[in-house]
């Protein structure tokens, strides 16, 4: 440090930073708080588990220690960050979207799958396969600039509203799950989704709702083509083709892909994060896996075994197994969803 | 803050901090400083223009003025942060690992394009077309594990040799364009690699070469399968099989998938950027193009528009008409690769 940098100067520079200290260094933060970093999750074996597996991995000097360039953390997103019930938010949003994208298209009064959809059919519908409701997915998801697209789910974010807890979707993200994320972020992990959900679906707005940024969103994603639109600008289309589908074997593929280094702690809720929670935890060192378990049927859902939607079977036998931390919603957490702004 | 936190307390935080505050701030840096951050450049307008955009860029209350979140900056590799000359590293890479793996595989003697390729017969390998060179590359890169393919990727960098500078490769960096990285994310940018390269081996050496972690480098890819292995432990393989070919029109693509959002920087040195460069500089707000031109056949390289390797002609014509600023090696940098360890 040069002599002309006076003290007075240095401690305006420090306190000019502020955020950034926090945001960069956990010691520092702690130091300021000395709060519970966790004050959503109720006391017990589980709450003791994570603050424990930190506490070894970020202590100098520990067996255990970790360098936080190492301190990747991954979670699913639909039923592990936010409600995933009564069906996955983003086929919501497709169906909505094909419901808006109707009148421009008078043909489909005519054409399956629309024609069922749109009447409402369900039986019809069903009577079509698994084919439509891809169909319908691809539709919303497809034919469009991504740049489009991105505005097509903001917009819905405003308009639509949960069925049940008549809210907007991202306002359904889970509360202790948001201070736990924090909380890594504090003690110098990096923090990533990884999720079967759309990747530009989810990068609209996990940043907000999570402090998760576009480039740490791991997801499933269509082609997309790299054109010079009309008005000689370049463009990237969307087409209706998927490329990869980031859920179960894919999960780990798509952590190699995009992270390119095997995570310290997966947090899942179903058997499409099993392989995610077999990579992780099968590495070298602490590791840390962690499944939320739908057990609040008043406050959320209550669901595992034999769900359609956040079917928890083989992973959960393995949690058993290998002792991975089961999260039970109704017990360990004090609060599900954060209170309406 | 609390009151109980004393100032000399507050301030020895602060000097334990030390390094986190330097890398996530680039006013206080910058101020403890006072040097020039690209002592590598000779003064010019090619210096000028990278400053002068920075500090449009990061200066509060200025019209072009950026948030931190959004300094996207990203670069290729090949040409652009190291060289690739006589040709690209990884097929170098690709050749020696051939030859190392050879031995066990005696049925290779009589089988094309190895039998060419052992013998030293590249008339009878050119014979062959374009595919052996494919074949040639997958075998080294595909049929293994991905941290067995990392280790033939650091095992190499220890032995291997670059033929006129007879250095190892991963010291064949650009001095200048370390300096320009480290420059870019003291003032607060995230810096990509956006490369043709194989992001898996890119990945074994980036960091340590560039101060660019994995997760921070996009690059064509083959097929992974995610398998659980004869021990019972999963493991991830590498199938001979390309996946994504981040080059050309693949690039904005490659950007999207990778980042989620469009850069404001992008640097590259051939045809292969042309669309990294478009799609970055086509955003709304300041934009930065720049080009790497080799003119320097003394200290590197000189080569353009007819070049096998690192053809630059149309992007070469696309920066005269757009304004990109082509950085002229001889002229522009005052040393080309860093000094001897």
């Amino acid at each position: 440090m040069k002599e002309s940098f006076g003290l007075a100067k240095l401690i305006r520079s420090i306190l000019a930073l502020g955020l950034a200290i926090v945001i960069s260094t956990g010691g520092f933060a702690e130091a300021l708080a000395q709060t519970d970093p966790l004050p959503s999750w109720n006391d017990g074996a589980t709450k003791t588990a994570i603050t424990d597996f930190v506490a070894r991995v970020t202590t100098q000097g520990n067996a255990d220690f970790v360098p936080p360039s190492d301190r990747i953390a991954v979670f699913d997103n639909d039923g592990t960050l936010w409600c995933e019930q009564p069906e996955y938010f983003q086929a919501l949003f497709a169906f909505d979207r094909v419901r808006a994208m109707a009148p421009e298209h008078p043909e489909w009064k005519e054409t399956e799958p629309f024609k069922s959809f749109l009447a409402g059919d369900k039986e019809a519908l069903g009577a079509l396969g698994e084919k439509p409701l891809l169909v319908l997915v691809e539709t919303a998801h497809s034919g469009m600039t991504t740049d489009v697209f991105a505005k097509s789910v903001a917009d819905w974010l405003v308009q639509a509203r949960h069925p049940r807890f008549n809210r907007p979707f991202n306002e359904l993200v889970y509360q202790p799950m948001l201070e736990l994320l924090a909380y890594l972020r504090t003690n110098g992990f990096k923090t990533f989704i990884v999720s079967g959900g759309g990747v530009e679906f989810m990068r609209v707005w996990a940043d907000k709702a999570y402090g998760i940024p576009p480039e740490q969103v791991v997801g499933s994603s269509g082609v997309v083509k790299f054109e010079i639109g009309a008005d000689g600008k370049p463009e990237l289309m969307k087409l209706p083709k998927v490329e990869f589908v980031d859920d179960g074997p894919g999960k780990p593929v798509g952590i190699n892909r995009f992270i390119g280094r095997r995570p310290i702690l997966a947090f899942g809720n179903s058997d499409g994060d099993l392989q995610m929670l077999q990579w992780t935890s099968a590495g070298s060192g602490a590791r840390f896996g962690g499944i939320v378990h739908h057990t609040d049927a008043e406050r959320e859902y209550a669901y595992d075994r034999r769900s359609k939607v956040g079917k928890l079977d083989k992973a959960w036998d393995e949690a058993k197994a290998k002792g991975w931390t089961l999260v039970d919603m109704k017990q360990d957490w004090k609060v599900v969803f954060p209170e309406k702004p």
